[in-house]
């Protein structure tokens, strides 16, 4: 069973995932770099793709062609467990002392892994729009389903491309993590929101895109439901927000008109990196309340994309300060601009 | 000039690092792992080696041999600015606000480089302790130089080592960065410490050295001035605090006895990564208190070592929680566990 402890000293909780276990020896280095190219880009033997479901842990759910069975092809968006999970869905969610000092609870939590597509070398950002917003529908779902799980408190859903960016599989996929307790980032980020409402009485997300909308030096695009730029604090190069015009504080309160729109500009952005950073690693990550708490008045749900260009290294680690190398105006500009020669991308770059 | 940027969201800050800005073009990914490779691995081009110190920026202060001139041989341990500056210690400490929503500052601040020995391929874990007390020495003596400069609030001290932990150079090095405000990460821990001496009545760091010795399974070594373990909510694999026994809140309060034995504190603890995780990269940072501010009776400084042993991904980025596969009692039992066979690293992973 994994476990979550608390930090003593910061409160912040960290999940021991047994379930991921090595043997110390097994982290040995092998090497700057080499260890990290693990991709798998076999599709015979990728637990992604079609034709392979009986290697994954059973389907959750699935969009898939009426009349086909759970866990056989015919599927264009497929829901699992993690095989590896940082949590376990058995389990209770109280917390325990173990003595006067230190306190951790079970590992209880909710781990799925969102396969994208059947297809091993598609991604977010070269895919049909029909694609992208039957994902992020999917998104939507698994959100609305996880809520009724008394249990979780909160969904962190995220999605890492490359290797840089954490990824062991090459097939695309989206995870989420339902913990039994609120991320004291997450937190933070409440309280902030909180009392720059109670200094201002607007919420800070929409003062920001109104700002944006009329700076425009740090926009990469605009559609009537979403807004996207290159925040004014960046902490790496060609980090990107899409963040919704209507405020609203949960990502799941959202229409399914809106899903789909945000799927189509998901699937624009990524595009836009796709093909002017030769399809970089990258990791996005949806911001949004608490599932449990109503913080409608100040907050607002958006999607962060942070690219892995550069490497955190002790500076941020010590300080939690970034040290970004590229202003994010000349970002937005270069994002902005139109793309030179090639409409798509060259075959090769697919097959990373 | 850099810029100090702050979000409007979390009030953080951030660096926009314009001195070492490149072209956005020059971002495009390289491929996984292919751009990390980039470590410099021949002496004569190396501008920390002895004999090129006139490729450096001119030198601030040297141990060297009685006699021997500035920027030229004859130091053992030398420091100089950073080449490529995230902060620049000309300007300004103000704030000003861009408008009514936006908040920068120059990028004011200090940014050195202490080069560790003229050796390229030494490191500390392999080095005479000698030389370790020595480079600890140096630690001191620039801490209480940049005291002495009241626009500077904090100094976050650092190491990386090897690519993966960002280190673009492979001779030994560590960089401090002296900022003109305290970073909100550490705000936080000093208020943590705060709010645990107001509960308790003790010293949250003082409480777990005591916890720590008296269960002695997280414990790695330990001597008359240091207590070496893997924290009970280790974020990473091998997560290693050095932390003193003696309560203090300031590292540059401690006795030069004292620097000398943390010198040869973290030879040992260094020494054991390296030759029980062959050369694993890592950073490492002394948590100290801010600079003009006293938290004498519930902070406790602690030089805190993170190898890169594993890659933090979007749930990182989301949440704040980290991911850990390794728990540290099995993680302290192994770096316990007698070396088996070789008394001394191979050579060939000196030249990694």
């Amino acid at each position: 069973m994994p476990e979550l402890r608390q930090d003593p000293v910061t409160l912040e909780w960290v999940i021991i995932a047994t379930e991921r276990a090595k043997r110390p020896s097994e982290f040995q280095s092998q090497g700057g770099g080499t260890r990290q190219s693990c991709l798998l880009s076999q599709r015979q033997s990728c637990p992604f793709c079609e034709g392979n479901e009986g290697t994954t842990p059973p389907e959750i759910v699935a969009y898939r062609k009426a009349g086909t069975p759970p866990n056989t092809r015919g599927w264009w968006v497929r829901v699992v467990a993690n095989r590896f999970p940082a949590l376990r869905i058995e389990g209770r969610r109280d917390r325990h002392e173990i003595d006067d000092f230190f306190r951790m609870m079970d590992g209880f939590g909710a781990h799925e892994v969102i396969i994208e597509t059947p297809e091993h070398c598609d991604t977010i950002g070269i895919i049909p729009d029909r694609q992208a917003e039957e994902i992020i529908n999917m998104y939507l779902d698994r959100f609305l389903d996880l809520k009724k799980d008394a249990r979780i408190e909160n969904i962190t859903l995220f999605r890492n491309r490359g290797n840089l960016a954490g990824a062991s599989l090459l097939h695309p996929h989206s995870q989420l993590i339902g913990t039994p307790m609120v991320p004291g980032l997450l937190r933070r980020r409440l309280e902030m929101a909180f009392r720059h409402y109670d200094d201002h009485g607007k919420c800070v997300y929409c003062e920001m895109i109104e700002k944006e909308l009329a700076e425009r030096n740090r926009l990469v695009l605009e559609n009537d439901e979403y807004v996207v730029f290159e925040p004014f604090a960046s902490r790496v190069p060609f980090e990107t927000w899409i963040v919704p015009r209507e405020h609203c504080s949960a990502f799941e309160a959202i229409s399914r008109e809106q899903a789909k729109a945000l799927g189509r500009t998901l699937n624009a952005v990524l595009g836009i990196l796709f093909n002017k950073l030769n399809d970089p690693d990258y990791n996005y990550v949806i911001r949004t309340e608490p599932l449990r708490e109503d913080h409608s008045g100040y907050f607002h749900w958006s999607l962060h994309i942070l690219p892995r260009l550069t490497t955190t290294a002790g500076f941020e680690m010590g300080s939690g300060m970034f040290i970004n190398p590229m202003p994010p105006e000349k970002a937005a500009e270069f994002l902005r601009a139109p793309l030179e020669g090639a409409a798509s991308p060259p075959p090769s770059s697919l097959n990373k």
